[in-house]
């Protein structure tokens, strides 16, 4: 398979000028006395990150009919990126999948095909799919286009902040963006942040080797942030680049989404306040040139509003 | 008194950038298949556009102590330029102002007065304060440079669309950022909404003079929205130039909330979905060139979770 590149993240950043999508906004935060910047990517048209990679495979794409598995952002990237281009796509969602999220993916126009979740294996959804349409799979972080697309969030970044940033602190699923970040920032720190008991990404890098998730997980608030395990390709592009991971329980990530509510007016999910969550917490170094990812904003009404009346 | 000039927004701008204040996001949005955009001026540091006003008013103060009337997004941006400047700052809030903007104004270091609403009049609360102190009235819209600066909101977004926007839809209080758009875009069209039974400035432009709130008015949640009656300079400023007012009811912006919540990931109080809410109720005309002014963003968590969970 081959590897993501550099080279690929900068002409995925030209890919994305097509759309058009506009840079999201670099906003100056202090956290602990110290001023850095969050990168919005909340604000994004489908409300994560996930449309870059998306996009960016999808102009690559071998065919006409794109596949994924999402619990949510990469599904509307997917269906966003599809509905642009004119291509046929069909995403296999979970069946507890944010309301929300399987609302805005049909919206743009995607088929939606539920999974039980746990015990039917997506994996073997997707791929029995697959197999009846010739589709392609558009893997939400194993693959390479999808890691560069990820990456020019990063170079954004660079750009708006007139220089590197000399840390990127992200919240991570299945470890995409982080490689896209790392290619992309290639001296800055690379700090993962990952929930608690689905840190698949950090403890991989901890074993080097791939470790999966525990046969009877704890539960998660994160829903966008729950891979059983990354992929060899994320693990052998974040060895020896990525720092030691770090974990945010629940209730650090509740923080984090009520400080964005009342300090930043914005509307983060779960799994896209991870890295904040990690930064107030004093989990993470900060310095001037720290960026910190929002990486998704589709949050449920009725739990955000819990959270933030709490 | 001097009145208020596009060349005093311009320099308002300039001002501005010595902060540094970065500009806004425009946004892209689709509205009734209208694609047009919105400025989230909720995004400024202290959550509003009347950082711009403020910061230009107290470079141009004649003494070290400014002195305030605000509901609590003209008292924040008085106590943020304050602090930048180093000067000293009043507030006369309402006593049953949001908690979140008393907080956030004492937190910035200006000093609060409180006054019973309805019951106590603010005005000579200030005249008091005033005439012990030696301090100057920062007035939230009828000073000449607030208005200016307020204006620096549509400098910034015609650079951000590369062209004058044809029309700009904005929350009014009293008048003063419906002035400083006129200036800055002088040939947009200018639409000023209101809450209903509070729409003082609609409802003198269209009697030719100023009107005053009914003595037993209608309760809004737009607690940013509910001046007594506008200045004679806005109204001389905004006669023959600003279309028609238009009304806008509770539901209608909390629709908005919801809906910016929903499609933008962005907090807005009620008094800053107004603008929005009128052009999702289809209240007022909507064109590729339109920009509707996002106003502010510090709400109330528990009227907030309130909003959206229902």
């Amino acid at each position: 398979m081959r590897k993501p590149t550099a080279e690929g993240v900068a002409a995925a950043l030209e890919s994305l000028k097509a759309i058009p999508l506009p840079p999201t906004p670099l906003l100056p935060v202090e956290i602990d006395g110290v001023r850095c910047h969050v990168k919005a990517e909340n604000l994004q048209p489908i409300g994560a990150f996930k449309i870059r990679g998306a996009w960016w495979r999808l102009n690559n794409l071998e065919g006409d009919h794109a596949v994924a598995v999402s619990s949510g952002n990469h599904a509307q990237g997917v269906a966003f990126a599809a509905k642009r281009l004119g291509l046929k796509a069909t995403i296999v969602m979970p069946h507890d999948a944010p309301e929300v999220k399987l609302a805005n993916t049909r919206a743009l126009g995607a088929e939606v095909v539920l999974y039980q979740r746990p015990g039917e294996d997506r994996d073997e959804v997707a791929a029995r799919i697959i197999a009846e349409s010739g589709g392609v799979l558009v893997h939400a972080f194993g693959d390479p286009w999808v890691m560069e697309g990820q990456g020019t969030a990063g170079l954004e970044a660079t750009e708006q902040l007139g220089r590197e940033p000399t840390r990127v602190i992200t919240c991570c699923g299945g470890g995409g963006l982080a490689v896209g970040l790392s290619l992309a920032c290639p001296n800055a720190a690379i700090h993962l942040v990952e929930p608690e008991g689905w840190d698949m990404v950090g403890q991989a890098l901890a074993a080097g080797q791939l470790v999966h998730v525990a046969a009877d997980p704890p539960k998660t608030i994160c829903d966008a942030l729950q891979p059983n395990v990354t992929k060899q390709l994320n693990l052998d592009m974040l060895e020896g680049r990525a720092e030691p991971g770090v974990t945010v329980t629940d209730e650090e990530v509740r923080q984090a989404q009520r400080w964005a509510f009342a300090n930043l007016r914005l509307v983060l999910e779960p799994g896209g306040a991870a890295a904040l969550a990690a930064a107030l917490a004093g989990k993470v170094p900060l310095d001037e040139g720290t960026v910190i990812m929002l990486t998704g904003g589709n949050a449920d009404p009725a739990r955000f509003a819990e959270t933030i009346a709490a």
